[in-house]
């Protein structure tokens, strides 16, 4: 602290937002207007102005703005952000520091006190706009700003509760006492259909949690985990009722991918996904039903994998369709996710298969010509590299119409488990979940009934047509939409998706989604896009072997 | 997501980390040398080269490193900060945009991904050392940076446990059903010495945490801000046992001071203090048995409240000094402390006095400088501004004896509350507190009663010279010391500071500590000191009332 600033002077407190700032240190010549520049945007995001602040940046393909939640580049790219953000904060600058490059060109590093407590800090580049006319003619604008805000306590699109630890795991080593427990040192999002001792579940819908009395034990899942000494670092957010695999809460949010600014997470375990991401934990267990690990693995490059259907006990577990529920794990490397299952899956359950691939050329027919090409360079690459025999070719049929008699079923009993809670608080869910429980609403018995004989025939079918092969096919239709995109644009990418993962959905199998994939962006950017293999029933295991030699 | 960024080119994943960085986007001409800075930069933090990092900045006083924590200005404060954070993130440089000025100069703005997952982006002003020389001689250095780490799910610092909410406030209105709750919309950090039900009570001490058992019912205080209808946000981390007045937890570490980047943040209720002045909670609920809540205030700029002995009922509270504990409330403005202070004072306890003001110079004596000539020169303005009589001069006695008597008999029932845990847990608290506690074990009961004796005797002397008029003195001896101070440095502070704060302590009176002095730091910023108001037993509101015509 034995610095000495030179020429430092505090700006009034009692300034107003945007007026007059008085620079605490400069270096160089202070260039005319710049000042007047920086007050102005300041003046701008106080009366939540978008045109000027909009205008404040260069309006380029390069121009750049970093925060919390990542880098994005480019002023589209820039300008759909404000328009998500809404308001931007009230804050007043307390500091201001002008490094002038040249007479055009100027870093400016200001440190704000929003007016809901804490400082921020934002470094900008100022350059005056080029071209001819006078000087005074030209404006200044942002060419690249990074910006600090006060981090919140708690990032409530991905966490319901946090601790440090929430509930520590088991200390006792193994049976030797010699080796540390399997997941010493690793932390857990659990994802909020679990239950933890002491706490309400709230599957990610405040009404309900308000109405929820706490559990008295963990759920058998959560349990595994703690014995084998991972600590809990806390409950992680769910699409409401876990009836979704976009991640988009209506009420906490949506959780962000770190794999791709501005994108949806995935979901329906969207706060475990995110919180393994962002390296906020290093285990996230979830729920898979049509998909929910699988999607959120798939958009964020997490390592996933959905377990045999009945494989883990789902003792504590929040139901959304019993015939499909699966319990499963997030996490950024495979090893720690073998761990995990290892911990998990009785091992007597546990059945070894030969190691052959099949694909089915037909189930790529809705999905994105990019992840379609990039699907197929993969195969062709581990092939050319004698890392597999090429994949046979399968005819799984019609697929539309397994995902059909999935979709009734599921909702039928989704209708069946919360059905009752929600005619009773009507108004508490999203339009799109609201949805989908009304179609559940409707489906008679009977109808579920002959969904769920068809699907047993579809499923004998398809197990003798694969033949304890494993299917490999990508893991969702495209890389993670825009968290801009159109309702219609997130029910195309739905559909599109689930017709992918409604197959280990109907066959009950384990499904691992790699992050193997990378798909171009138009912003020139990539984005990651998860290589599903699903194997036979019991198989979990021996699948998560061999997507291991996919790991690069 | 429709920007379009021209010349987009991902760094290849397998890329050694510093090792030939391939730019994204480059604008301008890419100046010789400028990429093998940048990589030799990420090699240095990679392999914790500390005098490489050093020299890669600019050795002035005006050279600026910001992060969550703030801004530094000055190559000092940047190099202190390296050395107290030790050996820097392990991260994979996965995006780089350059954007040039001059040959001379250039932005740098790179993406990295965490080892511990997550993604950073770091934006740095590159320049070439100006001087004599040929190009080619002449190094690049960083002259400012702001790095954006992935932000952890909690900061162990501040939190122990948060939720969104951890507990609901009472959603019931007052009695007529007309007015919202006093207290609503506001979130609250408890100080991890109060119950709150479903949690087990930690004081700071991870050891002591693991051997308790969740509480079965909220503290009384706690209580009574649920039912004024604030929200539990979390429970906040405090100074082992509360023993101390630094905030730096051995265990947590030591909580942030926004108000002062790089400064202690002053305990012990030091987690609901940060949570406070960071906007993670507007009221922080706290202890004072010595300044536990006025020097946190102090420090971070905060307004305080250390309420009447025993007006509070501290049923649930875990005792430090039963003699001198009293509960207390942190807020970055006096209306929110006096609504919490409202719900949770009988009112029929309430006094009102008249509102004089006196002043003992001799209390000044062991301040620092610069706080004494503050606190005189806010005496004086208000004086001269007619919103106060001149203070008259009292002679308030050996101070000195005054405190150690205070220490003896708060040693002593400290050793009474926790010795028998300490006892059978050797080895688990920071050195300082281990001493205090320490000597609490050689006082003898004997000693103790002596020492109570004379307090009496001493409270009702100052009782008498004091005659129902409120004492004006600083909250602090100083600002917060920077934390690099040494032990001995913090321990002046400390017996200086005790000095000032043990007469509310051994008074059992009500304190005030109002954010109104502003002292100038070595580096040219400036830093807090509360301007602290005792007032009469039982005159908590009023006193409230009297320090916010402070309030500016």
């Amino acid at each position: 602290m034995a610095d000495a600033t030179p020429a430092a002077r505090l700006v009034p407190e009692e300034g107003r937002v945007g007026s007059g700032t008085v620079p605490t240190t400069v270096e160089g010549d202070l260039p005319d207007g710049l000042l007047e520049a920086f007050d102005a945007y300041e003046r701008a995001l106080a009366a939540d102005d978008q045109a000027a602040l909009a205008a404040a940046f260069e309006s380029t393909a390069t121009v750049m703005r970093a925060d919390a939640g990542g880098l994005l580049v480019g002023h589209d790219a820039i300008t759909a952000f404000r328009g998500r953000r809404g308001s931007g904060p009230v804050r007043r600058v307390v500091e201001c520091h002008v490094r002038v490059v040249d007479a055009d060109t100027a870093l400016v590093v200001s440190v704000n006190a929003a007016a809901s407590g804490g400082r921020g800090v934002v470094t900008q580049l100022w350059r005056r706009e080029s071209g001819a006319g006078s000087r005074g003619a030209r404006p200044w604008r942002i060419a690249s700003a990074q910006v600090q805000a006060s981090p919140p306590a708690i990032d409530r699109r991905v966490w319901r509760v946090v601790g440090e630890p929430l509930v520590p795991g088991s200390r006792a080593g193994d049976a030797t006492g010699t080796a540390p427990p399997a997941l010493s040192g690793e932390t857990v999002a659990v994802k909020d259909l679990f239950a933890v001792a002491g706490h309400a579940i709230g599957a990610g819908v405040p009404a309900r949690l308000a109405g929820a009395t706490p559990e008295s034990r963990h759920a058998a899942a959560v349990q595994h985990l703690l014995d084998a000494g991972a600590d809990l670092r806390g409950i992680a957010q769910t699409d409401e009722f876990a009836y979704s695999i976009a991640g988009r809460n209506s009420a906490y949010g949506t959780p962000p991918n770190p794999a791709v600014p501005g994108a949806i997470s995935g979901g329906s375990t969207s706060g475990p996904a995110a919180a393994v991401a962002l390296g906020q934990a290093s285990i996230g267990l979830g729920t898979d039903t049509g998909g929910s690990l699988r999607v959120p693995a798939s958009y964020q490059g997490l390592w996933g994998l959905r377990t045999t259907h009945g494989a883990v006990d789902r003792a504590g577990l929040l139901p959304l369709a019993p015939s499909f529920d699966t319990v499963g794990w997030l996490t950024r490397d495979v090893d720690t996710l073998r761990r995990a299952a290892e911990a998990s899956l009785p091992p007597a359950d546990q059945v070894s298969v030969e190691s052959s691939y099949v694909v089915d050329p037909a189930l790529l027919s809705p999905v994105m010509p990019e992840v379609r090409a990039e699907f197929g360079r993969a195969v062709d690459e581990a092939t050319a590299a004698g890392r597999m025999r090429r994949p046979e070719q399968v005819v799984l049929g019609d697929v539309a119409q397994l995902f059909e008699l999935f979709r009734v079923l599921q909702a039928f009993e989704a209708w069946q488990s919360d059905g009752g809670w929600i005619t009773s608080h009507p108004g508490e869910l999203a339009p799109d979940v609201a949805s989908r429980f009304a179609f559940g609403a409707t489906i008679s018995p009977r109808r579920a009934e002959e969904a769920r004989v068809a699907l047993g025939h579809e499923r004998r079918r398809l197990e003798s047509l694969l033949d304890g092969r494993v299917l490999l096919l990508p893991s969702a239709s495209s890389a993670a939409p825009p968290l801009g995109a159109t309702p219609a644009e997130v029910d195309a990418v739905r559909s599109a998706t689930l017709g992918l993962t409604c197959v280990a959905g109907v066959l009950g199998a384990p499904a691992v989604s790699a992050p193997v994939l990378e798909v171009p962006l138009a912003s020139g950017r990539s984005a990651p896009v998860g290589l599903c293999l699903v194997g036979p029933r019991g198989a979990d295991l021996f699948l998560l072997d061999l997507a291991a030699t996919w790991a690069t």
